[in-house]
């Protein structure tokens, strides 16, 4: 694995779209305590209900710590790889390398990561393990890397559509505890460089609540060029309803690289999902505090679903909306199974599909 | 990956001689101070050296620690592999998988590991993470496994020439800390199907004071079918002669696995070798007592080469026998290049090149 200086952009290389074709996946089996119930007991089934349902169509390496190594190999079907890397939790599409294709190899990009925000709003400390990770998948997959570390990005704030849009959230993006130095200007210079995209589109805002300051996987997503899923409520009293608003607003005034305007699908929330006492009691403590609260609102939203080869895994929350949008996601994506994954105990953790996996181009 | 319950012959596997075409190499990086002087530092030289030297011609996966991910990074070139993996100490001879090929895909097989000995002779204990390398290498390597943990046997202990030859020592293979319920018999049966091979020459011992209990790969190797080298001594007053000198006799009388005669070509070891006391200096205590003492002779010997696609990798000791040895193997190998390792910082930890490497058939 060579670290490489120079840019993307300035070698040809773009960050394909999620639909392209994947060599795999990379996941991370969830182990913190204090992000995950039942010292992430509830939450493993999910992980590997999601591996093996993207499994079905392309590679798939899950990385356990030494701990959890045993474990993860035997709760994961056999043709998954499980392999051991540390890590401090278990977001693989925020840590893990984006890569971008030339058409015929692949590299990594490793962009700082600081746990969503750092020492002004970050979800833990220390994120040492995590940040590390990008790198060291590179070397796994024998791929050289391009090192963004100076510059805070995680995979989940951005989406491309493979053809010279990228799409992301001012509310992340500029965030204070990412690249607070840097003005709106140059950190979109950063994802006109790295992701070789001509064109940016800023939302304000994501998922009400969301403590990745809102990531744009939660609440829009590509599903073809000029074509987004962007998730919605119809219920004004609702504060989601004024962010997924001004989303929409955005998107109906904006055009792509290409200069095509984008046409919007309602894919409609869930019932605000709050976390129980009981599921409280199954939560760790962090530094001496509770890292949830009875009665919290979780950023519940069926965007966070990923692309594989063959299907679209996503999540499902046991409410009556879960079918609308199943079929929803089924008419875009007609020629990929979707597969429905119960995802509280992915949510609880605080994100969902999309969050825990990141697609290998194919190589 | 996952556990065959068949064994290799049965299904047509076998293992390949270490001439024949290799994918690559694994290694594994050396970090506990009771084995390495100063902190692992002296030996790592020797380790990065024979790395590169083996990365000319073919692949190369460094394990390192979580802890020394970082460091071996910085240490090997970047075109070598380096991968988290957790071990007790370094010796991928005899902990990771031995491969078998059946000619167009290979399996590994786990064997059993006790640190050569477990607690009747054991090296150091616990031994539970070299024990659970060879899986996590064949997950690693998206390769099927065969499952002998029941059986104990270090890669070392074994050599083949690919025809249907194994060479190994009854003063390990026999030793009361491997299968003391097994007979020699069901010991060779083991080797017979594991390896598919159809003949196993049993020497008695191996080099002099080795604690692997006299592992083959230091006294004997094949350089090809029905050709030896033998660690050898003209020294009378050497305890080495009369074990080296046994081994030509088993070898002159033997025949191999296609019925030839064998060729002995005796591999002149160097003076006695001792540790001094600064380098003893240098070592950890294990279990509050020195791992080794002053004065004490190591078990030196230039069989220990390892036989990569376009090099043979040996160890020299700054010794006058030294510039011999690597004639010898140079003509032995006409079509490689003999690559000599200043080896002595890896001799302190028990072994040597060929102890610190394992061969990956091509697949």
């Amino acid at each position: 694995m060579k670290i490489i200086n120079s840019t993307p952009r300035s070698d040809g290389f773009r960050m394909p779209a999620e639909w392209e074709r994947h060599y795999g996946c990379v996941m991370i089996f969830p182990e913190r305590a204090d992000s995950w119930q039942y010292g992430a007991y509830a939450a493993r089934r999910a992980f590997v209900e999601t591996a093996s349902a993207i499994a079905e169509s392309e590679h798939v390496t899950v990385c356990a710590s030494a701990n959890q190594y045993e474990n993860a190999r035997r709760m994961m079907p056999s043709h998954i790889r499980v392999v051991e890397m540390s890590s401090n939790d278990a977001w693989a599409r925020d840590y893990a390398p984006t890569f971008v294709t030339n058409g015929s190899d692949i590299r990594g990009i490793n962009w700082g990561f600081n746990a969503w925000g750092g020492l002004v709003d970050g979800l833990y400390f220390p994120w040492d393990k995590d940040d590390a990770m990008a790198r060291k998948l590179c070397d796994l997959f024998d791929k050289d890397m391009y090192d963004l570390g100076r510059f805070i990005l995680e995979g989940g704030s951005i989406h491309v559509d493979g053809e010279g849009t990228c799409i992301t959230t001012e509310a992340c993006l500029l965030s204070a505890g990412r690249n607070p130095n840097l003005s709106k200007t140059e950190i979109e210079n950063y994802l006109r460089e790295c992701l070789n995209v001509n064109k940016v589109i800023w939302l304000k805002n994501g998922i009400f609540g969301d403590e990745t300051n809102e990531h744009v996987d939660n609440i829009c997503a590509f599903v073809k060029p000029a074509e987004v899923v962007l998730a919605w409520t119809d219920d004004t009293n609702d504060p989601q309803y004024e962010l997924s608003r001004s989303c929409l607003e955005i998107l109906e005034r904006e055009t792509d690289a290409q200069g095509r305007r984008i046409t919007v699908h309602k894919l409609r929330l869930p019932a605000p999902v709050t976390i129980t006492e009981d599921e409280c009691a199954g939560l760790d403590t962090m530094n001496f505090k509770p890292t949830r609260t009875p009665g919290e609102r979780l950023a519940a939203s069926y965007v966070n679903f990923y692309i594989a080869n063959g299907a679209v895994v996503m999540p499902f929350f046991g409410d009556p909306a879960d079918e609308p949008a199943r079929e929803l996601l089924a008419a875009l994506f007609p020629e990929r199974k979707v597969v429905p994954i119960a995802a509280r105990d992915i949510l609880i953790g605080g994100g969902n599909i999309h969050c825990i996996t990141q697609q290998i181009p194919m190589f």
